[in-house]
């Protein structure tokens, strides 16, 4: 695992200051380091402040310095509210003054072009030289808001977290994304601790300051905007810090569209990741994905709001019959799970209802609460108690003020015994009736976060439940090394994969090399009829294309009178080239065709692909990814859980398939990966899986070798 | 088309009563019929007021009268606030007593079994003879905002709209559901109209009051909740008038999951119909359905804030790049199409950026915003202005009062020369920042709508341009009249289908049927082979699974063979089935599989259904629903959104196929549908799609007569 770059030590220097230099400090309105300024005086920094500005002598009744200089030796941090062209310079000077962090808010740098990135790259060696953290370039600063430190030109409201309270910590790659989140979180009874915003990562990341947030004890829930992870290993080595400390991370990362990848290449000037491979290899760190920004702040709010995230099978609390049919749809649409509860399976569900309201979920108490308030809180605790049940939503018609002083006291009574291993969600149906903000106060203190419309919460709790149906154990087997693969590189032809990948367990037909038409014949003969003839060129890409594939040969003479056929439809399609050979290879049964494929990303490492086949694989990218630390049973989960997996399990009178062995072939081209981290990619298409018990054998490989 | 079935003049006399009477009026707290009466009084209705109990002789300063039969004769009005016993007495004794219209609170009707249901009959048998208007039961009233006048139970928030407002009408099956649209519309600045609750419709159903809103002209958008159209011929006939007074009609109604429509079953009574056919033929009328109760009040909030519905293309004004990636994202996860914008395509946008924006959609102007405000009003004149776009959205970074101040007064001057064809919406970035209201209530009297968020606000738009997109022209042909048919009931077999719809121009095979083997072999000799030869009789469903298809037969001694062994066959799958014979066909070329179906509803009529067939047909539900005014084109362009659409466009290397004669055939199985109104069922399947220009063939034909 990757040693972490910097010391919390060296961190605090940037985020819990003692000492703040304002470069380009300013009394100009509007300024970045007017307001810069304004902000530290306002919110009445308690350490000591620096504002350097060479024409000016006092501002804000403080002394000016003239340069970075000038100032005293060991300054905490300085922000640089300063032109893009004075910025290397001035880092420089600041460093070997002994400052130990800097902020540079100027655009210009590697987003920009080559000068840019030149400057860039100075900055990033300054760090590394003087160990000075660099926020920054392009970002705007970060908050401290235990401590009340605004190191951002950002007009910002400080809600100060008690040391009770939890809070969200925010590491951010784009500014306004980070002031976004704070700006939403705060009026839903939700604390920052501290914010960060890391623009172009000259020097550090926000690995870096996910490192930092884990160990702060003012951090309970770790929110990310991220558009490319420059150094994947060590965000994996903190996200499993933060796992074990129990602080869940949320992370906004666009790319799932073609679009959002380009639009993220030019933003930050760093070319966007695979996004799938980055999902699969985060998702297994326990990373929580939003979709959208309204999910990232909504499931925030959650993880934060309550002490325990959701588990699987949601149970709803409702008063209409109608918002019975929308649960279900919405459910369905999500992928959310609501538990099935009646009469018979819920005794003690059913001892807290009156006698015509039947167990249901989402349950249907009808208007009776305005008259019986009780039973919400009630009905809500019977729910909270019930182990079977993963999370509790109370979906409430607020109405007005009148109605909103019935049923809000009740339903926070619900969770005033403590935390019961489950969130409390309260989600209004009529979103934006007037409810006074005491009532909402009153459920965020109790733990119980408010939602304004029941949808919104929905998402979230999904999103959260999704993660609590991952089996993050790691269970990855011994690394397979394959003997003779250091003799090769580059495009690997068909007969020496499978030679290479037999040893390894990985099921191919039977097959022989051959050389010459007599040496093909005689393969045949002893592999026993019928063959399959394949041609064998690193050179030949798609030998179907080429005439190189003949099928069905059933006698020594076809075999002979097809390789001379074979030999000649290459070179028509192609007289550059030369094959090797040709492989005969045993025709086997007839079966499902499936994808199974693996690639090594020079940062992220292996992941192995696997999938349903055929004309329409393109069409339907009925794919999953698997890491090679997933053992048998967690591949057999994501199978199940591709689109056509009734084809696996057994359909309409065709039997079920072996999808046990091809788990194991998963498994074993993870042990294979891992064990050559030469091999950039392997491609096993098609496997044919048979009926279970009967295994499956890849027809075709293909293998791509640095 | 269905004639009305009630005058406006007879819905007056509930939504527009000019006197009213309270049956079960009380002054008991917590009493239905007090809280009506003190709406009543409280919102001052204008015409008279008959408060009835037989137990008191003056309410609320009013003269209580003893019962139904001594009110004055003629009552607009009456509302029940009486017991479930006690409803069809009353209401027969109103009718009689010249009473306009009931509305009835009280549930335990047909939801309730076989007791309620005959009540509710006979509640039906009263407003047929005496022609009054029944609202419920099981509801929970209506109130009429223009006029003001409550009859419901439900504290309500009379809001009344002015002479030169837009406002909503809402029709509703759920009574919360018409409550808590009211209670989110209003604090968005738009206004409701008249809010009817329909409950189990008894008598008249929401088609009845959509009517009525259709002519009501404070009404500009209709917003509806159905659980079950009961009436689909005259809610077409409404919404076809709807369409024609350009008052967009937005619906929510569960049912796109299995267990919402059970729930719906259970919920008012009512079986849920087919979904999907409901959908695809309120498609064609203007219909625009909503996902989520989020989302119809999001669609009513634009459509009725705006003067025009979004077209196809949204252009966005964005601070941020960051927002950029999370919009490609959306979109392409919601079908929404955003222009493509560049300084090369946009010369007159170009023109009114700063030097160092590119022009690009999502436009990320950055924070120039702040120091040049002027840049919103510009930007977006020149994005409405611009033929090209068929929304645009600002999607803006709020803050504070103070960045308020500075982005929102010129946003709303961008509209202040009206509407421009298009609607401008704005949507914030940082959902819940403290923005005043005043800001928020003037973009909404200059006609833009003000969302929260932006991926609410990207939603609604989706599906409002949906409607922009459908080509709802009726298509028509003429119906085709099957010759023969009338001689046919229930299931007929494959020859016989086969020569029912040959001459309707539906493509099949050469064949004969045979009864004896001697027929057979006469048979194949005379199509020439190879031949298929299938069982036939009326009572064989599947004929694969009882050994009933044999292929490839190429001898007159083969066919021979196998008229033998398919009846031996059958006889061994079932011995009761008797074979009518069986169907030698000439075996054609093979093709890509498809399935097109057609089924008749007794209250939707015909539709017809085209997708993918083959072994994942049902696991992939890759189909569409077409209906019979749809012409080639419109089926064409349905065709092309399959999923797997890419084989018909031709796909790596297969050729393009004949969507064309696709398309023919689906329009002529419409024609068919129409033309023989006794055809239950019709399912081709395969039907085999060769190459452009080379046509489609239908293997086998089924179809189920009444």
């Amino acid at each position: 695992m990757t040693t972490r770059r910097f010391t919390n030590e060296q961190i605090d220097r940037l985020l819990r200051p003692k000492s703040v230099a304002v470069i380009g400090a300013s009394d100009r309105h509007g300024a970045l380091g007017c307001t810069l300024l304004n902000n530290l005086v306002q919110y009445k920094f308690k350490g000591d402040i620096y504002p350097v500005n060479p024409k000016r002598d006092e501002l804000q009744g403080l002394k000016v310095y003239k340069g970075p200089q000038e100032l005293p030796h060991g300054v905490d941090c300085a922000v640089l509210a300063i032109p893009r062209p004075f910025v290397v310079d001035t880092v420089r000077a600041l460093a070997e003054n002994g400052c130990g962090a800097v902020v540079i808010y100027a655009a210009g740098f590697s987003e920009a072009g080559e000068e840019g990135a030149k400057d860039q790259a100075e900055l990033a060696r300054i760090s590394e030289e003087h160990g000075i953290i660099i926020e920054g370039p392009n970002c705007l600063g970060c908050t401290n808001y235990v401590e009340g430190i605004p190191l951002t030109f950002v007009e910002t409201n400080m809600k100060q977290p008690g040391p009770n309270d939890r809070a969200v910590g925010v590491a951010s790659q784009s500014g306004a994304l980070a002031a976004v989140l704070a700006t939403t979180l705060h009026p839903r009874g939700c604390y920052v601790s501290t914010s960060v915003s890391t623009g172009n990562e000259a020097a550090s990341g926000v690995e870096d300051y996910v490192e930092w947030l884990v160990d702060d004890p003012a951090t309970h829930v770790i929110a990310m905007y991220v558009e490319n992870l420059r150094n994947p290993q060590a965000f994996i080595a903190a996200a499993r810090r933060a796992r074990a400390a129990g602080k869940p991370i949320v992370m906004l990362h666009p790319g799932k569209s073609d679009k959002a990848q380009e639009s993220a290449a030019t933003h930050t000037g760093a070319m966007a990741g695979d996004y799938a491979l980055m999902k699969a290899k985060l998702s297994r760190e326990g990373i929580i994905f939003a979709d959208t920004l309204e999910e990232l702040a909504d499931i925030a709010t959650i993880a934060v709001t309550c002490e325990s995230l959701p588990g699987a099978n949601m149970a709803v609390l409702g008063e209409s019959g109608a918002l019975r049919g929308l649960a279900f749809d919405i459910a369905e649409d999500i992928g959310l799970d609501l538990i099935d509860l009646n009469d018979e399976n819920s005794p003690k569900i059913r001892a807290v209802l009156p006698d015509f309201v039947p167990v249901s979920n989402p349950t249907d108490i009808t208007a009776i609460g305005l008259s019986e308030p009780e039973i919400y809180t009630n009905l809500l605790r019977a729910l909270l108690e019930d182990d079977r049940i993963g999370s509790v939503v109370a979906s409430i018609i607020q109405s007005d003020p009148i109605t909103s002083k019935i049923k809000f006291p009740p339903i926070q009574k619900a969770l005033e015994g403590g935390d019961l291993g489950k969130p409390l969600v309260f989600a209004g149906v009529d979103e934006g009736a007037n409810v006074p903000q005491e009532y909402i106060d009153g459920l965020a203190s109790a733990g119980i976060p408010y939602f304004r419309s029941t949808e919104r919460a929905y998402r979230a709790i999904a999103r959260l439940a999704d993660l609590s149906k991952r089996d993050l154990s790691d269970n990855s087997v011994a690394p397979v090394t394959l003997a003779g693969l250091s003799d090769e590189s580059g495009v690997i032809p068909e007969y020496k994969a499978k030679a290479l990948l037999a040893p390894a367990g990985i099921a191919f037909p039977e097959s022989k090399f051959a050389a010459t038409a007599e040496e093909a014949a005689s393969a045949a003969e002893a592999i026993g009829y019928p063959v399959v003839m394949k041609a064998q060129a690193a050179a030949l890409g798609h030998k179907s294309d080429a005439g190189g594939v003949i099928l069905n040969l059933k006698s020594r003479e076809d075999v002979a009178e097809a390789f001379e056929r074979m030999f000649q439809n290459v070179a028509n399609y192609d007289a550059s080239i030369a094959l090797d050979g040709v492989l005969v290879e045993k025709m086997g049964r007839m079966g499902t065709e499936m994808i199974v494929g693996a690639k090594s990303d020079p940062q992220w490492g292996p992941v192995v692909l696997a999938g349903f086949g055929g004309v329409t694989a393109e069409i339907l990218k009925d794919v999953k990814l698997f890491t090679p630390d997933m053992g048998k049973e967690q591949v057999v989960a994501g199978l199940l859980s591709l689109k056509q997996a009734p084809i696996l399990k057994g359909y309409r009178g065709s039997p079920a398939l072996d999808v046990e062995a091809l788990a194991d072939l998963i498994v074993q081209m993870g042990a294979v990966m891992t064990g050559n981290p030469g091999i950039r990619e392997i491609d096993l298409n098609p496997v044919i899986v048979h009926p279970k018990g009967e295994g499956v054998v890849a027809l075709d490989a293909l293998m791509l070798v640095d």
